[in-house]
């Protein structure tokens, strides 16, 4: 057998990958067969079952893949002192992850919110999936929790909210911008930025004020 | 022909959405039949499509109540002066819709997280759907947009930001966080309140410092 460089081998297996990003984006998971992401890849069923058992080890590699990249910037950010603040920090991440699938296309926009939102409703069904989801989730929820303490220490952000309600709220903005983008089309990340950043020049009330008990009392009813 | 309430006629309407929802919930909508909702709702077939022609006039309604109840909610907001503070008005409005859906209930946890994004998934290739989403989602931003000038004409808000910036921050934060129940299970509105309120407690800084884009480069290059 000719010996077969490791940069070869690296890019069959990206050439993989992106082959089967761009066929779940397109129909999900669920509809898309391991014929399809031959086709896509243009390769063998032998040079393509060389790397990946099947679907299930393909969508767990993608998955692994995006949440080690967003993991790892979170980690680094976590070990700066001061911490970046939370808009720019968002803005970072989220673009990087983005211009690394800038190659994935579908319908002549970018393909991986859509690929995001397949993935989602395919958890309920996947528990091997879900498994993956909720590891790689855990560790970036917990590296935004440090990031959160590093804030709270330094008095850049109130001391008396729980971190991991903080880091849950930041991975929502992300997450539900990434939803945005497959259901409304693309948006550059500096929409995000500047919304954050908006927020961030209110001042925090206190909790549960009789004002603002008013004025969640009137958002209720709206019939009065 | 009996003559029949329209109370009555509005539960049954109202029971046939609800099979509706959770058959999507549980299954998507892709892979629900007529039969499956039939069967969830516990009528016939003349019962159910008295009311609704098939799965694509159940969606609709579905995404429409849901929508309608959403930009109501932020219209009343927006007549507010000044308006309810961010934090307050997320957690109120979604808390609402949650709870008008708490029947809901998938394997024990409350299903209507499940919907969503299974709606979600089948936009790409569900052009009816997507048509009413967009829709929907554009009366909600615009509603937003107003409140968000509401919070810069008081001097809440620094006023140099795009309101419909913030207004699609805003309502990311909140899809995202409905996507986070989906995955990984239900959570308390307060948590995403919380989060709102500590990034509301930050100071932000001038847009494009040279510290900032300091942080941001070394996000950009965590092998550095």
């Amino acid at each position: 057998m000719a010996r077969v460089s490791q940069a070869h081998l690296d890019a069959r297996r990206r050439q993989i990958l992106d082959a089967a990003a761009l066929c779940f984006a397109r129909n999900g998971f669920h509809a898309t067969s391991m014929q399809d992401v031959l086709k896509e890849a243009d390769l063998s069923a032998g040079a393509v079952y060389r790397y990946f058992s099947g679907k299930e080890e393909l969508i767990a590699a993608i998955v692994g893949e995006v949440l080690g990249e967003v993991r790892g910037a979170f980690e680094e950010a976590s070990r700066q002192s001061p911490p970046p603040p939370p808009d720019s920090l968002v803005a970072a991440v989220l673009g990087r992850v983005l211009a690394l699938r800038a190659n994935l296309v579908l319908d002549g926009v970018p393909a991986f919110p859509r690929l995001v939102v397949q993935v989602w409703s395919e958890i309920p069904r996947n528990d091997e999936l879900a498994a993956v989801l909720r590891e790689g989730y855990g560790g970036v929820r917990a590296a935004w929790a440090r990031i959160v303490e590093a804030y709270q220490e330094t008095g850049a952000m109130r001391p008396d909210i729980e971190p991991d309600h903080v880091a849950r709220t930041m991975i929502a903005s992300v997450l539900g911008f990434i939803a945005q983008q497959s259901l409304f089309g693309p948006a550059p990340v500096d929409v995000l930025r500047d919304g954050l950043r908006a927020l961030m020049s209110m001042s925090s009330g206190q909790v549960d004020t009789a004002a603002e008990d008013g004025a969640v009392n009137l958002v209720e009813t709206p019939s009065n």
